[in-house]
């Protein structure tokens, strides 16, 4: 389902990103907590909610453990590890917040009530996003009074080293809320993609699950055990994929003829027993989408060139593994 | 199938792999001119065979292009990028090689005779290794003389930057050659993993292929476009895949509890529709296989211990293709 046919609130306007210094974290685990040091880096001020009693000492550790990373990786002017208040009580975390973000266990009855419940106590107009890695806007909506402001951001863990931000609105949700999401998190320096349906599992976590899946069967049936499973990616593919995804790797795999070549010669490869996952017909369509998204991926540069680029990441990539593993035996 | 039940071939003693100095590329195409370049950047002498005549000028720029990257790595010394003939008669391109590399078009019929022209002007106990990606040695072996000297090297690409070489041996095999094979590709500085049965598509193309056929089937779909497929891997779990392979990802997923916890709790989520894989039934047999592989690779290092390294990866990874696309525009 598509998101275009859902009603425009002509009501309270959305915020002015640029002006928002509070951020809500709903949720401190791994995530939530992940999220937390993430916004703190950027120099927001958090206010957090916890059921748990552990919650404040466990974001606390955290947060120290993560600050070297984001130091590392530059924080923004002004930004305090310290600069989060942890509260049992939700309208309490909620006072003041100009953007919430919601991050408890992944049940879907929880995930329900607690939209509602932030709904009611968040003021008009705030974006509440959801980290669910598992449901759809448009289930996790149904108690909430105004699920015009409710959208996905599915974050990658750990939130605030992987920039990977999945943005999804459910059926009820205003597509300018969906829209006003993708700037936001942008702006606070993540990879966004903004998806116009939802689709179980969103777009990363389908691929890893696949992977993931035929994996578990090759354990599952003596074929592979998990130590090769992990070394067939760290010291294969895995080394191509920070700079080049699985799509313009195919790319270059097709020569000075692209994905166009690649498709038209080794096509009916689709069609062997190299995965328990049946491939989809390669109908002319599938073929020229294919070819024109890694054409508009390559962005102009020639496979010769991409290959330049993919060789020198291999290396950087392989240099810096090896020399942590040197370190600390990773 | 396994290769156990082989018949060992009282004949010819296998080479001393330290005294090996020549080695024969058979097909110099993008893979057996990359298995050239990594040959010679290695020591060796090369002699290849290619029925093009365009075949040495292609090696000649393939390898010279490689050059400055396998420089960068480390050169053994003595490489010299011109220590490499190219040759049209095969049993020219054999004379005096210790060691052989096939890397003929995927054409099955094509192979079979190849292999057995390879086997006859061979020396005797010479290992010939073949590069296929997708046909099985025992498919391939049918008509050469000893099929115990024959078993698949399969590298991935590019052969001189990645180190993953999958070794396997067909129904004839002689199981010391695939000992050997895999020894002698380790001494070589590759990452061997060595199979003990032939799965087709092996270990890392099967993954890489259920992710790929995953990923067609949302294009074709209108789920997700190339670019976001792209992005969603490169800025997500791309990331972690250089140090930590899909398994110890999950382990750490798990929290300090592990893989264990990760399974206990999360194994339902196998069943939701997150990919078109469907999966395997989460046994307990399956679940302590995954487990124990997990702490096996975890080595005595605690979750936290294995987070950290991740984190220190991801952002080194994360710094080097960030210098990398300042640069060159990757």
């Amino acid at each position: 389902m598509t998101t275009s046919s859902a009603p425009q609130t002509p009501g309270t306007p959305l915020p002015d990103a640029a002006s928002i210094t509070t951020i809500a974290c709903v949720g401190i685990g791994t995530i939530g907590g992940g999220w937390a040091a993430y916004f703190l880096a950027r120099g927001y001020r958090v206010q957090a909610w916890d059921p748990s009693p552990e919650a404040g000492e466990r974001v606390r550790a955290l947060i120290d453990a993560a600050w070297p990373a984001l130091t590392q990786l530059g924080l923004a002017e002004g930004a305090d590890p310290h600069n989060i208040s942890v509260h049992t009580d939700l309208a309490e975390a909620l006072d003041g917040a100009e953007f919430v973000q919601e991050n408890a266990p992944e049940v879907l009855e929880m995930k329900q009530q607690l939209l509602a419940d932030i709904d009611e106590h968040a003021a008009p107009g705030v974006v509440i996003a959801s980290s669910t890695s598992g449901y759809s806007m448009t289930e996790m909506a149904v108690k909430a009074t105004h699920p015009e402001r409710l959208v996905v951001g599915h974050p990658f863990n750990p939130p605030y080293l992987i920039p990977l931000v999945e943005v999804v609105g459910g059926e009820s949700t205003d597509p300018a809320v969906v829209d006003w999401t993708s700037r936001w998190y942008e702006q606070l320096g993540k990879s966004v993609i903004t998806m116009d349906r939802e689709v179980p599992g969103f777009i990363a976590n389908r691929l890893q699950e696949a992977l993931w899946r035929e994996a578990l069967h090759m354990v599952d049936n003596g074929e592979a055990t998990v130590e090769q499973i992990d070394r067939s990616i760290t010291d294969g593919p895995g080394l191509r994929w920070p700079l080049q995804g699985p799509m313009l790797t195919f790319h270059l795999a097709g020569g000075p003829g692209g994905m166009a070549h690649m498709l038209d010669h080794f096509g009916p490869s689709l069609k062997s027993p190299w995965t328990r996952l049946e491939a989809p017909e390669l109908t002319d369509e599938l073929r020229d989408a294919v070819v024109a998204g890694c054409d508009e991926e390559a962005d102009g540069r020639t496979v010769p060139e991409l290959i330049a680029q993919r060789d020198q990441a291999i290396i950087a990539v392989r240099q810096v593994v090896e020399q942590l593993r040197r370190e600390t035996g990773a």
